[in-house]
């Protein structure tokens, strides 16, 4: 799919064409990063699902060191987009907690954290998702993904930003057809045990912050040291997660 | 080794009756949580480490939203004891980031956690160590075996914790003989690349903060919901991180 069918297709929805852009400039990024399964191929997952395309986040609270938002009925994109922008338009001297509350989708979680290290922030975000991972000894589906990104600016440029899903399969492969729903377990084989404590960790940081729809949660800082071109160089030439 | 034989141990360092407790305390809860490479065996690894017996934590900066303390020179598990006395003394009521710079050992992360959320506090507590874990594709240490511990306070009474090392094996289990050095190593298998990437988003967001020594970045935040008992409820009896 092209930028400018899945413009065309957005637009359709009734989302306006600010929103659209947000959109589609995620997915394209998300595919041109490899991950794919958050990229163009979700606008015919969106059209299949039933959203309020005029719908738009809210901050409920700005408190000392925390923000609340609502995605109130938003698409999560949306409500991220605004965080943010929020934060990159008059970035906080002292770290800031973020949660923001019914915030679903949510996308790449790695292309948002990226976007505040290239504003100068370091920035850790997590969201959940609706269930699908099951213990590894089996039962029910128990937690989201629940990926973690992580970004680093870097005085070389570009940041490090790491972003894992706790799965060993994406639930966009399913969807894609690339993975079987059997798969969607979490990673690590004989250490899927280690995945899915992360992913019960996250999904319970979350859901005591912002309660048991899917949400997201955001600390930002600013960096005192700047240790990526040290990694780097160390790495000699190895791929580092979030390069190119 | 009985605790009494470890805080005579202790004691014959130099270290304060007060510090030999809080260390004997933490070496024997790691025991009881089944976390030995933590517990009371790390006494002779101690007696083999150069450190200043009488060097004291101390909190550098106390602003708004974050406290900044200094291992200076002490055990990370008393720079660790010191944070959680404080934070646990006068509990926030907003967010609030933790950075000890210099801080190492920090022995069982997922027991401070815990801690602070026997005290009502939403804890995420992270930690860098010396490089020990090279790149999935081999070449030299590039990070930390880099924990990450979540703990969450339930109104069930025990609080649910995670604590996941990003090693396939501990360092620990090397000292103790039962892991080759060779299997220390991103866990994961063939999603390896996850457990390494998240072992680097956690080395550069503790090192952007607290330099390039090993240190500890701990987020504390008092949580608005209480997800544990009904995740407990619907694992249905399935063992979750944390429980004994």
């Amino acid at each position: 799919m092209t930028e400018a069918e899945a413009e065309r297709r957005l637009r359709r929805l009734g989302l306006a064409p600010e929103d659209v852009r947000v959109l589609v400039e995620h997915f394209a990024e998300a595919d041109r990063r490899g991950k794919a399964s958050h990229g163009l191929a979700r606008v015919a997952w969106l059209e299949a699902q039933a959203f309020d395309p005029r719908a738009r986040p809210r901050r409920v609270a700005a408190e000392a060191c925390f923000d609340r938002w609502d995605g109130a009925g938003a698409l999560g994109y949306l409500t991220l987009d605004a965080v943010c922008r929020s934060l990159l338009d008059d970035a906080p001297s002292e770290p800031r907690l973020v949660v923001a509350e019914r915030c679903f989708p949510t996308g790449a979680l790695g292309l948002w954290a990226r976007r505040l290290a290239e504003g100068g922030l370091i920035a850790l975000l997590t969201a959940t998702s609706p269930r699908r991972l099951p213990h590894p000894e089996g039962g029910p589906p128990l937690t989201g993904t629940n990926p973690l990104a992580i970004a680093v600016p870097s005085s070389d440029g570009e940041p490090a930003v790491s972003d894992v899903s706790m799965g060993a399969v994406t639930h966009g492969d399913v969807l894609a057809g690339t993975a079987r729903p059997e798969e969607l377990v979490p990673f690590g084989g004989p250490h899927a045990h280690k995945a899915f404590a992360l992913a019960v960790g996250l999904e319970l940081l979350v859901g005591a912050l912002a309660g048991p729809e899917p949400a997201a949660v955001l600390l930002v800082a600013r960096p005192g040291h700047d240790p990526v071109p040290a990694l780097r160089a160390r790495a000699a030439g190895l791929r580092l997660p979030g390069d190119a």
